[in-house]
Parts: structure tokens; C-alpha cells; sequence
């Protein structure tokens, strides 16, 4: 429970009493509980000088222990008054409490309204920048989950890859990738898998549908996993058939703008100059007002979090941090290309996670 | 627009300058516009006395102009300070605003934060009740997407029981219902589609896996469509092969359970009455203890909205209220049976939206 005493620290430095963590995806990182509570209220009540507790609906107190909580969980019924528990259980801790930390870009005015009528002498802090800085930097545990992510993505390529055929939907190849993904025991995507093929993946949003695939068509699939709670996110572009001078440009300049970027990566370089490498290798090979979208986003618990790589975003890389690099060429008349891959920043580098090969495949 | 006068209506009975609206569903039941904003500012200001506004990131406006909204879009760029927007727009229609009702049970610390930063002569009022109200009646409009909604999880149901056979999985059966219904436009499910069969059945929260259908089992489908923006939400079981004594009785509790439930539905009827009904006929024939949850949920807009059905809840029924009746009976040594429907309140009784047979259906 490192993280707990991170927070518990950071408590100590701006000498504030305790901390209230209610969004579900800092509750997982911080105590390894997964639940979508909807309105019902959960949180980890974290202190300067005690033990946290967890506060729960009562049906899922089981849950919380197994997912490896050792310390208090405080279940109430549908019936009870759930901030009555917290008041009860945090007055057992501390029987005055002067500050309280949360996240204020998540706790709802309600939520705040209830906390200052139950708190009446705690002076109201945020705790979203440590959060976000925290969770920005992954440590060996999350690294291996987010490999595992990575490596069952790979495995969803290879799948779709196998799958196109003259005449296959979109539809029907972005089913039968989910459906050998389920077989693996994927329990959930990490948002809807994309296919799109011939000229419709030249739509960077665009939704599969029931054109069929067909000779001379790239095919675009990009998809992620949630696995033990970490998500993965790949794009790849294929050729059915073989591609034409055009088609192949386009490729070529996308994965070269790709490894341009990966090929920085390391701690101190900032965000911006990844952003720039990619741009600048598509500018040059004349399609740079088809890169219509920033290089990536950072990767984690959520599909889309920090940090974001983006021209205007200059912060210096550190070790840990895992972000996706994803360039994309998006002509209409011709064909789309986006080729992403998952990163880690290394001690003095880069590590890919997602492994499936970027040479242009060619499906006969 | 007529919504948006009931809000106007609702401000001068209350003596409010304007309301700020920023839940996405709020915001779609309002203007007709649907988007996920993530973490970017989406809302609808309505004036007591002035034309409301939506702001939303400049890439959205032409499609908040295509869903049909007829007054002023504000778009603004990453790059720009969204709230200066809203207040720019907001000193246009009114100079001095001096109450604003929002969604306190959704709108963020930070928000209100910056909301009370620009606004700083106005007090803040609660607008979440008079919203759910709103949102607890149907309108025709919104009753005839609940029953195209209806119809599509019928269909769905129809391709289950054609797909279901010897050997084939819980997975691969709810994949051939997503397809079949991706086929037919559908994009997105209400929540994940559930297919169990045998003893898996008696899991009223299961997840589908590997498990093949075989002779004699019950199989439990509970899927449901987002249509236009609206949900629907059924459940079926149906039996593969011929059932034994006792799964028959359990069945037909459920099923008479059902109908007991549905028949009282009218104007003035207790929601807690028609839980108590279908809960007796469950009780008397035997099974109580396994009838765990509520008998339904509120539906529309929200799989899971206003009115909640369940023993508890004493108010009466009124003319468009929207929900769900789904008893069920898990017993974990014989079998799961849980029979759903979506029904509407009419003038005078009820409107059963859901039309798929609830005789025993039994697949040789």
C-alpha cells in the first residue's frame, strides 16, 4: 500500500487531516477495488495519522477484502444514511477534523454540500494535481498489467488479420476480433473496436458498418482492452490486395512519422518534440494537412489520460510514464492510415509494448 | 421546444435568472443533441427571460445545429477559456446575473468553483428535481423511440432462440444477438448483453463465458438497445430441450408474477403495490427467499432512471411513466428464471412495449 503512504505523506506536507477519494478509477489505484458504485457513495477516507477506511454499499464489503484491502471497509445498507457512516467512522480516527483534501473535479456539489454539513470546521483543499501526478508515473506492477493489455491487443490484430476476406463486413471482422478476445477471457474493451476499410478510413472517428471489404481496400483497426483493470489501445492499417503508389505513400510516411517519435523518446525530451518529429516527417512527404489530430494520450487505468502529447505541451518525459504515439494520414479521396503503438518512457529510452509488426501487411 | 418553456416556467414561478444544464442526458433530453463531452464543457443556459444558448467545443457546432437546436451555439476552441465563453454569452442576454439554478448532484466542486468566480453577485439554486420530474414522464415522441427500442430487443430475442444449439457457448449466442442487431443500425447496447444458461442462470448479476448450451438447460438472455437515444431492456428465458418438473414451476411463478404485476398497473396504483403483488405470487408458490432484488426500474433516456420500483417506494403512478417489471427466482441447485418487460402507464391501465411470448418457449 505505497500509494496510500504517498497520499499520507503528501497529507503531512500541507498539513491537512485526511483526504476523501470518491472516482472509481483513483479508488482502484489506491486500494485495488473495482466498482462502478453509479449513486451510490464509495470512497477511501485516507488520514494524516490513522488508517484509512473504505466506505461501501454492505454487498460489496466481500469484494472490497478480496481485492486486497486490509484495512477497515465501512458497508451501509440501501436503507442507512451512508455520510452518517462516514461521519461515525471518521470520528473513531480523529475527533476533530480541521482539513479535508478531494477531488474537486470530480466531487459533485451535493457530495461537498453534505461533507460541510457533517465536517463544520474542515477547511476544504484539492487533492486532483497529486492524484494525476501519481498516477502519471507507473510503477513495475502497472507496467507488467499494461504489457499484458498490450500483448492481448497484438493478439486482436493477428485475429482481424486472419479474418479479412472479399466480402466481410466491417461488422462482422470487428465481431469475430471481440468474440476471440472474449475466448481469452477479455471481459471488457477499452472502448468500441474500430474497423473501417477502403476510403472510410480516412474518418479518424468513423463507426464500422456494413460495407464489405474488397480488393485494393486498406483496412484500419484500432481497439483496446481492459485487462486487471489497465487498458491498451492499438491502431494498425492493411492492405487487401496490393496497395497502390498512392496507398503505399501514405503508409510509409505514417509509420516513419511513428518511429520518428518513438525514436526520442526518453526522459527530459518534451512532449512537444514527439509531436513535432511525427509532423515533421508527414509535412515533408506533403500530406501534413492530413494529420489532423495531436500524437497521443497517456494510458493507464483510463483509455484517455495523462499526459497528452501535443505541440503546446512542453513538459519534460519522465521514467514511467506510458503513452500512446499514433500519427495518422486522413485523405478522402485516397485512404486513411493511423499507425499507434503503447510506450513507456525508460530509464534512458523507450520500451513498445504493443509488438504486432508495423512493415506494411499485405493480405492476399 | 416545448421542454425548454417548462424550464423557462419553472425559473419565473422560482424567481431565477437562468438555469446551467451540464449532464449529457439533460442536455440531450433539452435540445436533441447527444455528445459525451469527456472532459470538455458542454451545457445549455436557459433565461427566464431570454433565449438559451449551448456552449460546446467549436468541432460540435454544426452538429448541435444538425440535431435540430434553433437558438445561439457558442464553439470554442482547446485553446480557449471555455467559461469566458458562457460568460461573454451569458452578459449578452442579461448583465447582471443574479440566481442560477444548476444540477447539484452533477455539477463538479471545480465548476461551481469558476460558476461562482464569473457569476460572483448570483446565488445558486438546486434545478435536479424539477428535471427528474420532467424526465419521469414521456412525452409521445419519446414513447414511440421506447418502442422502436422495445421492438429491436424483441427481435434480438428472436435471434437468440434461432441461435440457440447443442454445443454452442454463451459468448458465441451473444455475439450473434450483437450482430444481428448491429445489422439492423444498432451502435451501442444499453449495458453488456447477458446469456447464461444452466445453474449459471441463478446469477442475477453472471457474466457470459465459455460454458456450452446443452440439453436441458435454461438459458436467461437480458440485452437491451440505445434507439435514437432511448433505451430499452428485456429479459427471456427459454428452454433448450424439455424442462423438468421443477424448472416448469419455477417458470410459471415467475411468469404469473409477472402478469400479476403488469395487471395493476394503472394511474394512482403504489409502485410499492405492484412489487408487493408479483413478490406474493412468488412467496406462494414457494420461492420467496429467492426473489433478491427490486421488481423494476425507471427507463428511458438512462437505462437505469426514475421511478425505481420496489417495496419502499409509496408514490403513485402516473400517465407516462416509463419502467421495467422483472421478477425473478434464482435458485442456484435447479435454475435461474427472470422474466423482463418495458410497459408504460396509459390513461387507464398499461402499455406492455415489450412483445416477445412469455409462454414457456421450449427450443428441441
Amino acid at each position: 500500500m505505497k500509494k496510500l503512504e504517498t497520499i499520507q505523506q503528501y497529507l503531512t506536507d500541507h498539513q491537512t487531516d485526511a483526504a476523501f477519494v470518491t472516482t472509481p478509477d483513483n479508488i482502484f489505484y489506491l486500494s485495488g477495488f473495482s466498482s462502478d458504485p453509479h449513486e451510490r457513495l464509495l470512497g477511501v477516507m485516507i488520514f494524516k495519522d490513522a488508517e484509512p477506511f473504505i466506505v461501501c454499499p454492505l454487498m460489496e464489503v466481500p469484494d472490497v477484502k478480496a481485492a486486497g484491502w486490509k484495512f477497515e471497509t465501512v458497508g451501509y445498507e440501501d436503507t442507512d444514511d451512508a455520510w452518517e457512516f462516514v461521519k461515525t467512522a471518521t470520528d473513531r480516527k480523529l475527533s476533530d477534523l480541521k482539513s479535508l483534501a478531494i477531488e474537486k473535479s470530480h466531487l459533485t456539489v451535493e457530495r461537498l454540500e453534505k461533507i460541510e454539513e457533517l465536517f463544520s470546521n474542515a477547511g476544504i483543499s484539492r487533492l486532483d494535481e497529486q492524484l494525476n501526478a501519481m498516477r502519471n508515473i507507473k510503477d513495475e506492477n502497472e507496467l507488467t498489467l499494461l504489457r499484458e493489455a498490450a500483448a492481448l491487443a497484438d493478439y486482436a490484430i493477428e485475429v482481424a488479420c486472419e479474418n479479412i476476406a472479399e466480402g466481410v463486413s466491417e461488422l462482422e471482422l470487428q465481431t469475430a476480433i471481440e468474440l476471440a478476445l472474449k475466448k481469452r477471457g477479455v471481459q471488457k474493451m477499452s472502448f468500441d473496436t474500430t474497423v473501417l476499410s477502403g476510403t472510410k478510413t480516412a474518418s479518424p472517428h468513423g463507426t464500422p458498418g456494413d460495407r464489405k471489404i474488397q480488393k485494393g481496400d486498406f483496412v484500419l483497426m484500432d481497439l483496446g482492452v481492459v485487462h486487471k483493470g489497465y487498458c491498451s489501445d492499438i491502431t494498425r492499417t492493411v492492405s487487401f490486395g496490393d496497395p497502390s503508389a498512392e496507398q503505399l505513400s501514405i503508409y510509409e510516411a505514417v509509420r516513419f512519422a511513428n518511429q520518428a517519435a518513438i525514436d526520442l523518446v526518453k526522459p527530459g525530451v518534451r512532449a512537444s518534440e514527439l509531436d513535432y518529429a511525427a509532423r515533421e516527417v508527414i509535412t515533408k512527404a506533403g500530406y501534413g494537412e492530413y494529420f489532423t489530430h495531436r500524437l497521443g494520450h497517456g494510458l493507464g487505468i483510463s483509455v484517455h489520460e495523462f499526459p497528452s502529447i501535443h505541440g503546446a505541451n512542453d513538459f519534460q518525459l519522465e521514467e514511467g510514464m506510458v503513452f500512446t504515439i499514433e500519427p495518422g494520414i486522413y485523405n478522402s479521396e485516397i485512404t486513411g492510415v493511423r499507425i499507434e503503438d503503447d510506450v513507456v518512457v525508460t530509464k534512458d529510452g523507450v520500451e513498445v509494448m504493443t509488438k504486432f509488426p508495423k512493415e506494411l501487411k499485405i493480405i492476399k
